[in-house]
């Protein structure tokens, strides 16, 4: 296919692209193409208006006093109820608290308390590193015989989860490839084995439907940051299943999971709710930046999102293909829409990260993860299918002219 | 004393005061005297513009390229270094995440590992809360046997600790009474019994010198929304002694704690920093703003703060007992000044939360805590002797015309 018919098979698209209102909404800067809102999604231009409100009535002038006036105390149900209709799940299942680091430790105690008799723990080799690393760390801390099982393969997933499996963390999209598991197979088969079973959605929340509730999922934790805009940092949410309310406990018993926090009780009682999760103080600011970015998520479908998604993706593939940049680049991402989330990897055999620079330099921006992976990942609140036309007519001159063969040699920065 | 003597003693306090010229630098609400900085600190007035060159500049046009161009990257240590002096601390001792919870856990956990041959924790009974949930939750967690023992009066500290003792969790300031331990003796007789120290500076950092490298604490914890006015929730700080850094571990061990997180490794290598002791991604903007609000101490000395701090104190008790308050109430604050921090508790015979209610109906904002303490908390960088004298009329009138008795049946507030 030519150019010329590509570029007008975009404007087509987006012609007829049902959540095109959307991107006004966004504070894009110019001359950027962004394709890395999986990993820091954009600000909403009603966050500063927002943040100045919480800066000026309520922390300066309102003081202490906006605990209770302004209602910060209640930031973390008040953001989960947001983010709950977007994961499957009620709200009383969900709360907003900390980094989703803190959060995978919370779960992760939380589960191998329920499931004491057990010592096995099974994710992947390939699982995000922060998961894999609390792994170790509870495990090490615990020092009670539990034994990590890191699977190779997605395959061999189903056989590693056996009568001695205690606990299955799995991220639902891989961050590297965008692959996407079967999160209902999954858990019932875990379920089947006497497994409780934690989702990390940091790829999934925002990006696609998730049904938690309806699939059983024990627990689960996502990111803020990512395709839920919240800002840098954002606080992570956590998903207990209604089952486990009140008998599931996590160590942090910080005052904010206590029955009556401001009764400065001298003995810990455990919030029978949700908020068991929680720990301690929030970070108002952080919490209140999460929640203006939700009030979008108020006028749009989650299902169209995934539609949208879906034909970015594609449309993607189609420029790589008709560019002639098969040769250069092989795909990651799993082809089956059922397989794969919410972006596009490819592998480049050369300097992938001199490629990415190249790209970036040129206003194109993804991300390059070791040792060969370029990530696009596709918003289908703010991206266009024009971006993605121009992202690849950028990609395939930088290949065509050898453009990226100037950052080979620039040094690498701190956050890749 | 006259009720015009005080007044005229105020302003002449007032016009030697040589901290005077920073209460200009708050934004603080007309009409209010403020004495709740020890619950949440006010917001400076350069506050909304760092914040607003955050989003726009930062989150909005940088995107994820300011985790490099705008150092994101390193705000726990930029602004661990501004803490640092305030705490008598090497800047490489130093980090700033989370919440001042989860940080107690983390040193708890990383002491008892240090410590594993021991089985005891000594705390108060009267710690915060938070301390003693997270005391109890370490305990339950480990199933191994730990044994806490809450003293219930200071004196008994010293015999409490001995060579059975693992650590000691204590904070250097009571909450609720505003008394001040004395942190060198009491490191020293932990180790010289063996014992590890844990510091909760909540109520000290901003407030008054403190020395850990020269008293030789092990780890300490603290608060950074209080007086050091970070806003709601700020994020807290944590400090390793030298000594142990490289040695100490804490089981949180999310990718920033990682020695290279952005290798993403599979496998789990502590960094031999204080990075160890971090988690998750931060919150920018809740970091950011704690960072601006740091900056106002270049211009400031801790030991400054702390003599206008004692005589503030010492102006209000004198104002109390000058307008016939004392058969009224009683000071839980003790009188001398090593054996004191930054606030003055009065206990209060009738209800004392109505009466803080009436008080803050008035403008004059302090809190109160069960079951008969009200709290007032000084902050010497915007608290005048002028509004102690006018705050303590206000008590006086109060009391005299029984306002008070109109708060009583009143419903208690979420956060009191």
């Amino acid at each position: 296919m030519s150019v010329e018919l590509l570029q007008s098979k975009a404007a087509d698209f987006d012609a007829v692209d049902p959540l095109s209102s959307f991107r006004s909404r966004f504070q894009l800067p110019e001359g950027v193409i962004y394709f890395d809102g999986n990993s820091l999604g954009p600000m909403l231009k009603s966050m500063p208006e927002r943040i100045s409100k919480t800066l000026h009535d309520e922390w300066a002038t309102g003081l202490i006093r906006s605990w209770n006036d302004a209602d910060w105390i209640n930031l973390p149900e008040t953001v989960a109820a947001k983010i709950a209709p977007l994961i499957g799940a009620k709200p009383e299942c969900v709360t907003v608290t900390d980094s989703t680091s803190v959060n995978i430790f919370k779960v992760l105690c939380a589960a191998l308390v329920l499931n004491k008799g057990r010592k096995r723990i099974v994710s992947e080799k390939n699982n995000f590193p922060t998961d894999l690393y609390l792994v170790e760390g509870v495990r090490d801390f615990l020092q009670r015989g539990h034994e990590v099982c890191l699977v190779e393969d997605d395959l061999e997933l189903f056989d590693s989860i056996t009568h001695e499996t205690a606990v299955v963390l799995l991220t639902h999209v891989d961050f590297r490839t965008g692959r996407m598991l079967d999160m209902e197979a999954l858990t019932k088969h875990a379920h089947g084995h006497g497994a409780l079973v934690i989702w990390d959605l940091a790829h999934s929340a925002g990006a696609l439907p998730v049904h938690l509730d309806e699939v059983g999922a024990d627990f689960a934790v996502g990111c803020g940051y990512k395709y839920l805009n919240g800002g840098p940092g954002a606080p992570s949410f956590v998903y207990v299943n209604e089952e486990h309310l009140g008998s599931a406990w996590q160590p942090l018993t910080g005052w904010f999971s206590h029955k009556t926090p401001f009764a400065f009780d001298h003995s810990y009682e455990p919030n029978q709710s949700i908020k068991q999760f929680l720990c301690g103080t929030p970070p108002v600011l952080s919490m209140v930046a999460l929640d203006e970015s939700l009030k979008l998520w108020r006028d749009v479908r989650i299902e169209d999102v995934r539609n949208k998604s879906l034909k970015l993706a594609e449309f993607f593939l189609e420029c790589v293909s008709a560019s002639g940049l098969d040769d250069e680049f092989s795909i990651a991402t799993p082809l089956e829409h059922k397989d794969r989330g919410s972006q596009i990897s490819l592998r480049f055999q050369g300097d992938g990260y001199a490629v990415m620079q190249a790209l970036i330099a040129r206003g194109v921006i993804g991300d390059f993860r070791d040792p060969d992976i370029l990530r696009f990942g596709f918003a289908p609140l703010y991206n266009t299918f024009g971006e993605i036309f121009r992202a690849v007519q950028h990609l395939k001159e930088i290949i065509e002219i050898g453009e990226w063969q100037q950052a080979r040699f620039m040094e690498r920065k701190a956050v890749t």
